[in-house]
């Protein structure tokens, strides 16, 4: 602790993300990137746009991404936010709409940033458990609250709440913002974009990290009513006036216009998610339900950090938590045919 | 005011970003952006990584970067600190150096965003006028304080601080960050990186917007002791683990290795704005002295708000700020020799 800091910097535990490895030849399968590159249009918009032009400002309203998203979805563009990744728009969100006197609520197992974000902006947390099999249970999310935010798929389970569940979870806390984190969405749940309109209280991120296949691009957005956007703009403007560089916005707004690719290359990943489902099974895994571009596993038999060791000897990589109630865990995201057989072979006789 | 808003949103002033105008046919000396476009090699750079690696995320600690900057400044890396811009960079370095009971001290008249970094963090300043000849006056900050920022070249004057006068305010203050916001030193300044070893408190910012060309690509950095990097490394940590991306790693990276075309252009621009000064006093305007790539100009005798609103109607755009002590001045930015004549002509007889 230097004299300098801000005093809350000294306990500031901050988020670790996954390993990115330097050497290229492993099988990256602990990161959730999408194993299949961007959509070609995509790259062809962001090639247009690599030239003199870079000397100047991006668009600070980045406008032609944002009709992009508002055109995908059929619904206004002032109903959208963006930022340089979901995690920004994330920590916009909790600066700007989650201080409040009452604590915020997530689950127990989720993304391991909330917290994180809490410790940044002071902001008082009550995590709610998960149940015996690591759902979420909605009536729990029925008292008072500060805030509510839940992935949907959670992460890093896997598993999906139906649109009617969160529906509940909306009208049981009218006063308070609930986000509903869509990073994972597309892959086997329903957005809850639909219920925009009548839920004032209802924000959903999304990220072009998964589905899109652009994690090394850092676009996030936000949907929601005007009023929530509102926050999130006066919060982006008092922080950064051009979050998105002038080749995101291009690239982005390209993927969301392809939808031929983007369904095309979800449909590979769920139909590989299948089979390695169904192959780690055989060896003896217990999977949850997952909706996801990841499965979420443990063996009765084998220590997960074990495994992830031998693993990594096999030059494959995979997600271990230390959190006590998912060590036993295995967090595999969904490769190409190819890298999901490498697991197999690589965890070999179990 | 909705009632889902953290409490301080409402009162919150964002900044206002110059008009980046959807008409490409307008002469753009409105937000001090290089004329000339980046580096061959960066976008060279730029081009090899648009690939299908985009699938995957960057280098969270962007370290291909941070070794670029390292170099060109004859530093260790683990005294650079990287952003989304140096607007990122600065927003982090408020919030992570700058609350303390004493108020934050920065010129009257500087970058407005500073202010509006205070609002968003809860932070108290005491602003401190420039002299009658709009300069920066060392003896003003020797006084209690929490922590001093200035921009040298200061904005929107362009008037620049030697590096001895920088030395003292840091001398003045052992106990105080002491920031130095180089966005535009390379126009005429010496940078306070070959101090950073001697004052364990000073903490440089630089961007890659101006001399460096990328205003359209988000890139900015800090240099200082690795306690106070530490700070902005944790802030940013639990606020978004990627903020470059890999377009943006790159190209930043090979901007920094093309010393000479660096070089050139700079040049060129300092050139320019010999000659833009001498023209315009000979239009009768008086010209603070600039070490920046723009110039800031009054007429004794036409109002400036006048000024600008004829010189848009002729299709160039320059700024103009409303504050009190500085509305008879335009900030224009160097252009090309072409640019610059065009604002000349459409000027016209004075």
């Amino acid at each position: 602790m230097s004299k300098f800091w801000s005093p809350f910097v000294k306990d500031l535990v901050p988020y670790v993300p996954g390993e990115q490895p330097k050497l290229t030849k492993l099988v990256k399968l602990n990161t959730n990137e999408n194993p299949y590159g961007p959509s070609p249009k995509a790259l062809a918009a962001m090639r247009a746009e690599l030239n003199d032009n870079l000397r100047l400002y991006p668009d600070p309203n980045s406008d032609l991404l944002k009709q992009a998203v508002a055109r995908y979805y059929g619904i206004d563009a002032g109903k959208v936010f963006l930022g340089n990744g979901s995690d920004e728009v994330l920590a916009h969100i909790f600066h700007g709409l989650f201080q409040h006197d009452l604590p915020l609520l997530f689950p127990d197992i989720s993304y391991s940033f909330y917290p994180v974000y809490c410790g940044l902006y002071g902001i008082t947390s009550d995590p709610v458990p998960l149940d015996e099999q690591f759902q979420i249970r909605v009536a729990d999310y029925a008292k008072p609250n500060g805030g509510i935010i839940f992935p949907n798929p959670n992460a890093p389970t896997g598993c999906v709440l139906a649109l009617d569940a969160v529906e509940q979870i909306l009208k049981a806390s009218p006063d308070s913002v609930v986000v509903v984190d869509e990073a994972y969405i597309d892959f086997g749940g329903e957005t809850a974009i639909s219920l925009v309109d009548r839920y004032p209280n209802l924000l959903v991120t999304q990220t072009l990290s998964k589905s899109r296949s652009l994690a090394g691009l850092r676009v996030g957005l936000a949907v929601g009513h005007p009023d929530l956007i509102e926050a999130l703009e006066r919060v982006k403007n008092s922080f950064n006036s051009y979050p998105l560089d002038r080749l995101a916005i291009a690239g982005a707004a390209a993927a969301f216009d392809d939808r031929e690719y983007f369904e095309k290359t979800c449909r590979l990943v769920i139909d590989s998610r299948d089979t390695l489902v169904a192959q780690l099974e055989a060896k003896g895994f217990e999977v949850l339900p997952s909706a996801a571009n990841f499965i979420f596993a443990r063996h009765p038999r084998h220590d997960a950090a074990g495994l992830a060791a031998k693993l990594r000897e096999q030059g494959v990589i995979v997600r271990h938590f230390k959190q006590a109630r998912i060590a036993q865990f295995l967090r595999i995201s969904i490769g190409t045919p190819e890298q999901n057989q490498a697991l197999i072979d690589g965890l070999g006789e179990l």
